[in-house]
């Protein structure tokens, strides 16, 4: 199953060039989830050939303008291009009345739903579900109300040893029941163990996404053991009382919070404008824990 | 005097692949004018080198995305740059509405200070005026209340001639009043004749800007005779009809708009994403108003 996520943004607060503000999309089984939502997160579909108008469900982390400045831009464009079928945002509950506010002087009737789902900031709970991924926020300490993502794959059926069911010709209906994992007790006396015709499927991956917080030991609990995270390193180490002011993280706690919770592999992003050039970020990261790699814009990460 | 324009989007409605909706930014006397500000907006004067921090004055012609968008994403980032200077919008009256609902939000207070003017679009009128310019609307006709604007140089003091000047020894006090073409009567019975010293300045030029808009005479008035027209121009005539429904104008319309009041030049934009290349839309609108110049991405046009 694919399980991965393209960068669209990896830019602090203000675009500089070629780094636009935070977003991210998810491809889960082929199916399409969009993080964050900075301006120009349109634009930079477009750049990247991806598909708007594949995205069904929209995560927003907190209303900080470089994480949703982008989605009334978006939502407007896919309504003008034709879209009908429903859209989720996982928002905090003031976007609507954003939103609502600027359709309204647009003259605009969204030709397909919206549907909105407030995310209260104050605690860490599944907020999304379907046969391939769960969605649980993470509680983040920024200067708003802040939440992360924790994407986890659904436990995939069990893998049929087809050549083996073939050569022991059991019947090709029974095969979705050994899938799911049963052992068969035929009409004939004969038994079928599961065991000798599946293999386990692959261990369900996992993705959390940090976007803007504070280094907190709070949120540690509902990342640890994730495969994939994803930590905002707004500035370097030696920035850090800059990054406490402003409720930000600096690229060595990035890399000691993937240490902590056993992550086993991080991204980090969000960078600071002042950086022209982001290696010094990425080599501190990687002092502390070094499969750090920089998401930046176009880069595609398996989970 | 500078008078100059630049295009920083040429797209309606939706972004393209290397085309972004609309914005422009005007160049009056090194003193600058936003001129709608579509998302990507500030992408757009990062990538062409133009300072976001040098514009005071912002005008929006009318609340569909595509013309204001990236104001949020702008005016946000200029306080996150260090704004103090004050910073003038004049737009429809919800624009305060929608900007202060999502720095509200945002938890953010602005540095600079935002000073709005309520744009009347049922009549045309001027709405500002400094030393080098004056500001009128033009009362457009589309789905929603839209106005164009009409921005005229003032006329320029009198030009000097310095050799004349020095040859007759005439005092370098007395410079300031022959600008101002006053003639001056000295009390050594002296008689220095303003037209002797100094000749015309340059005519002031006007550059007239209608956004979007049906074709419709009733505006004509209002831009007749300036120097430089930009209108939109969204579909080729052969498209008239959904031109009509969409209220917007076609490449042929818009060169007969600037025929019928006496244009000097013609920029054409706003160009719908079904034109891949845009020759065919420059090429219909020469056959009726020959200096017709497409107004994409980047480029500059002297008034």
């Amino acid at each position: 199953m694919t399980f991965e996520v393209t960068i669209l943004g990896s830019s602090s607060a203000t675009p500089i060039f070629n780094r636009n503000p935070t977003s991210q999309l998810l491809n889960c089984n082929d199916k399409f989830y969009l993080i964050d939502c900075a301006e120009g997160t349109q634009q930079q579909l477009i750049k990247f050939g991806l598909k708007a108008s594949k995205i069904d469900y929209i995560f927003i982390s907190h209303l900080h303008g470089d994480h949703y400045f982008g989605l009334i831009g978006l939502l407007s464009s896919l309504h003008l291009n034709g879209r009908i079928k429903p859209l989720h945002i996982f928002a905090p509950k003031a976007i609507q009345e954003i939103l609502e506010l600027q359709f309204k002087h647009s003259d605009t009737n969204l030709k397909y739903e919206l549907i909105y789902f407030a995310i209260d900031p104050t605690k860490s709970e599944v907020i999304f579900e379907n046969n391939d991924v769960s969605v649980q926020t993470i509680i983040l300490n920024h200067r708003i109300p802040c939440t992360g993502f924790k994407f986890t794959e659904k436990k995939r059926l069990r893998k049929l040893l087809i050549e083996k069911l073939e050569q022991d010709e059991i019947p090709i209906e029974l095969y979705p029941l050994l899938k799911r994992g049963v052992d068969l007790d035929l009409p004939n006396g004969n038994v079928i163990k599961n065991i000798d015709y599946t293999t386990d499927s692959a261990t369900p991956k996992s993705y959390a996404y940090c976007s803007d917080t504070l280094y907190d030991s709070k949120y540690f609990e509902s990342i640890r053991g994730c495969d994939t995270l994803y930590h905002e390193a707004t500035f370097l180490h030696e920035m850090i009382e800059r990054a406490k002011e402003t409720h930000h993280t600096t690229a060595l706690q990035a890399a000691e919070v993937a240490q902590t919770v056993g992550a086993k592999k991080l991204l980090i992003g969000h960078f600071s404008s002042r950086y022209k050039t982001l290696v010094e970020l990425l080599d501190e990261a990687r002092t502390v824990f070094p499969k750090t790699e920089l998401a930046i814009e176009g880069l595609t990460f398996e989970i």
